[in-house]
């Protein structure tokens, strides 16, 4: 679907999201093709594929397939944490910030703890989980990697094997949300399985990325992705020929893994273009997003994304200054020209001028 | 997927479920047709087209797309009852008896109201809803339609009436768990907005007899729908090229609804034969769901599901002594009278003998 | 306090409820002399001997001091029954009934087993606790004796054994809502602990026959007590200088108990007399609760209730042709003379006219 | 009841908290004449004589007596935050850091917001209030004055006027913490209304340096506290005749404001002696908290909370080098001068003298 503004300038670049990428040929021939059941009854022997492939590339006993990753995330919770325990999470993380309205609907407790790149300050981590008087005890503890609010942010191995020891020696449970796990591994260059090592529980998504047109996974220890199984039947995730829409899903845990190195290098040659014009700077990408922050510019980040949309290059406000922008299949080199070409003409427009100056100009 | 058994007997005829059902070949087009787009961020034509239609059917403002029934009623629960509020149902409704886990989610009081096949007695549904010192507020009452548990039942439009002018005159609001809505409307001979009509929401499975691989809707008044718009992003119900499902659902509501008549004449055929075998009853049903009785055959339900099965014949046991039987696309007049024959060679095997003796003869 | 409408009649005989009485000298002098401690920090004397005395009594390792009946009945069930777990109650029981709209703040899934004479119907019970494909597990049987709706009817022991013997071997708790539990052993004849040794826990209520002020206890295993403790603290039940409260609660248990056989025979004489009377009837009380039907009066028992009243006498509607009548230390066998006298002179006024024409008299 | 320890130095001071003080004469005068009434049917005089008084003194429609302070806040939640909406409170306050286990009741997110002495940063508050996509809809506000973990500190009531701007901006509404409220109003040297001026609903503690041995009162707009009535109820903190603890609260919120000044004036009397000592500082206090920072005396807050307890004076320990005393009525110049000798014994046995060494020596 062409986007809205997309008519003004011929060519969309939407930088907006991984999530808007298609399904590839491939998963439309697998959907063609793959076999179906009856999820609720026998199982469905795509998804059941599905679930086998993807534990084995994420090494844990089981996975499930679910209908989005923010379901695999709170399925992991409420798996792993009871009524009353608290689910700890880096303080920008998406599960804390973005998908905490599901609190409620477990009766833990989700707490905040402070981190930088991602990564939680592990002396509050420590005072977080020692036991106290009158202290809820931690059922959970969640990361992130790559780290979304933190432009992408791959954990240090290291990082995450502390987290992973701390929680352990405290009795919790880990779970890692790999809604963008991938990017992550391609960047570290190792196997998702060195990564998941340090969780008990890891969500995926299918659907970044990775491109197929929905879904992701949880993986973790068989008696946890029971009863996560259980959990989605009561949260309405579980559906009946679901083979069709994980058939897309094998595809893109088969073949989409490797040319996500594709999108860090786009990420990568668009940050270094932003950085050179006046009034911009970007992170420098580990991953596929790129954080660009537009204070120094004299306009805000809704300025920017207006006037970036009229010249048909799609991007996303991310806080008052700051815009995110994140490539994927659809935003090849030619792409990140025509956006790096955008940037520029905004910029040369509205470079220094304060952001009330130029609104009445 | 051949079910278990299958090979026993060369073909299975499948009575579990209604949503055993394959997509058809014209749903497999539109799939790899459908114009996709990003549900989370400018919606999927697709999808948007779904809701259209299914409105439209409905006769609601709006309508949403989900990943299945269950899900859209426990929206319906979610967006019009709140906290520590009643809602009701028949006592052996879908929703209290089988989709009662997700009352820990909502904070509701799911209150059984007792029942005769499926319409709830309006004595008691008066006291329910009655004021009362230190007495919850009713928020919800559901109604289903065809009714699974009252073996495909149709509410009489009369009942409908006098649920919904009670529950409106006491402030609640009326949901119509309508996952065999279609069913109900073709046996009543009315379009489904005139069963909708005494309803403020309304779901409608696309996944049984109307033959979707997955999903469901739920439509309603424009502004409860935009409230569970909000909670199934927080379920995790949202998804993103959910084109993909919902094209096979709009074939669905637009092609299918018409020929679950037939469904409806098979499910008579079958019952029909059913009760001439001895020591078996079924009921005289309305849509596509026979009960049989078999606590006169000298055996228990279980017992007959295990014999139909070597047989290639797949039922479900309801209860100790019944089974139950659900017609659709598959099953046609060959298939039925496939099970009838089955029926009767193991009506001839055990019939009148009681079942602790069959069990060691 | 004078109750409303003493002005009227000189003495008013309050039937309301056993929760009126008020506190004897003795439990006076014994709060005015109760040691006392902060039991957030070291423990309060006074509340640590009545939580002693009243396990004894109970015959369980542990007891805990609350504000009512009903947090000690709502912690038994945080203590025992989990999230998204079965907490079935008689159909009639005052948990199930009135302090239902907890059962948000618990996240468990209250279900009603219908009974008569407040005793769970074991057949029914049997197949609730059955497990069952996507059935939600039990985690709590609760019991009532007496039982308040079922007019003060005392549970037989073979009866609480049934349902004790059944929860267990499901792997189920077993509560006993024993706010006139002592009512109910002074009835049987056997001391408390011969009733509780069929559950888990029990609560008792100080603040009925006992006449304490306020307050109740939860008993049972010592682990359980501490979690229960704990949600204590979390509903904000714990309380500082207790044993101001608690002082009078260690003289109702260790003083009071003895006098209920005065209030069931106060209670005999009144239903008696009352059944003596042209259109009204009377269950044979077991206890202290005498249930009037005045269906046959020509009246309903609004107007019932307001009649006698005028004259004195104090009593409850309990639905719409019931009255409730509770006998406790305030109303003796002048007092129940008294209500006697006003039955009969309301009874005289509108004895077997249809209260249509009474209310245009 | 005498604290242990106590033996070992004849006189024990306890600093631990304000929670210890024991009733007055006069609270035993006035348990024992106030008149008493059921509080679940006519309601209790003394407890309603209470309720009136309270909304008198804290400048509120209605008030309602609570069985404790965590009990008022708990029901300022659930009478004034939703489901799924945020209830934003200062990082530190007792209800984000302690009372937080309610949240699971209450189906709210608790989210804290840094702060300065207890007081929120506006900007960080405006950022919380502001809406936006996905994001949860702030219900409450939270303030907690005087501020406990903030060593006692008095709200500036500018500040609470900015808050308070800034929720109702926002349709929030603001609940403040009285837990030490009148401790607040002393310092300011204001009447309690003029604080309360800033919040719509506030919760008064009756048992800390009011010296009442139990409840709180919850005071705001008379349908906030029938709402707040009615979940009283359900959570089980509504007592019969409660007019028993209510007594005493009455006495406590009409005699025992004004000395509160007293205990100010010894913390700040210890504070000063306490800085005096090598390796110590302390607060200085506005009211009756000292918070004692023994970092630099070579020793842990466990090891000073140990040997000042051998010395008979009681304080806790608040973190790892922090110690937390409270001034109360029990804590009169000769006391604070007994504990101020026992910091000194302690400050010259260990000072300076890292600690890993002391515990070896």
């Amino acid at each position: 679907m062409a986007a809205p503004g997309a008519e003004d300038c011929g060519t969309t670049v939407d930088l907006r999201s991984d999530t808007v990428t298609r399904p590839t040929p491939q998963m439309y021939d697998r959907i063609a093709s793959a076999p179906l059941g009856d999820d609720g009854l026998d199982g469905d022997p795509t998804a059941l594929e599905l679930e086998s492939e993807a534990a084995r590339l994420l090494g844990k006993e089981a996975a499930l397939y679910v209908p989005s990753a923010t379901m695999a995330n709170l399925l992991a919770i409420l798996a792993q944490a009871g009524r009353q325990e608290v689910v700890l999470a880096e303080a920008a993380s998406h599960i804390y910030v973005t998908e905490r309205g599901a609190a409620a609907l477990t009766g833990s407790f989700y707490q905040p703890v402070d981190g930088v790149d991602g990564a939680m300050d592990l002396g509050l981590l420590a005072q977080a989980l020692a036991p106290g008087r009158n202290k809820l005890r931690t059922g959970l503890v969640c990361l992130e990697s790559s780290h979304n609010n933190a432009g992408g942010a791959v954990l240090p191995l290291s990082h995450m094997q502390a987290v992973f020891g701390a929680a352990k020696a405290a009795g919790a449970s880990v779970h890692l949300d790999g809604a963008r796990l991938m990017n992550a591994a391609v960047a570290l260059g190792v196997p998702a399985s060195g990564i998941t090592a340090f969780a008990d529980t890891v969500s995926l998504c299918l659907s970044k990325g990775l491109s197929a047109p929905m879904g992701a996974v949880l993986a973790g220890p068989a008696v946890t992705i029971q009863r996560a199984r259980w959990h989605r039947k009561l949260l309405g995730g579980s559906q009946r020929q679901v083979g069709i829409a994980a058939a897309a899903g094998l595809v893109a845990i088969t073949t989409m893994v490797g040319r996500l190195a594709d999108d860090h290098a786009n990420a990568r040659r668009l940050a270094h273009g932003i950085g050179q014009l006046q009034g911009l700077s970007a992170n420098l990408p580990q991953t596929n997003i790129v954080q660009v922050d537009v204070a120094a510019s004299g306009h805000d980040a809704a300025w920017w994304e207006a006037e970036l949309r009229k010249l048909g290059v799609l991007v996303r406000t991310w806080g008052r200054n700051r815009l995110r922008c994140v490539t994927h299949r659809h935003t090849g080199e030619p792409e990140i020209d025509t956006a790096l070409k955008a940037f520029g003409i905004v910029a040369a427009q509205g470079g220094g001028v304060p952001p009330d100056e130029c609104k009445t100009g």
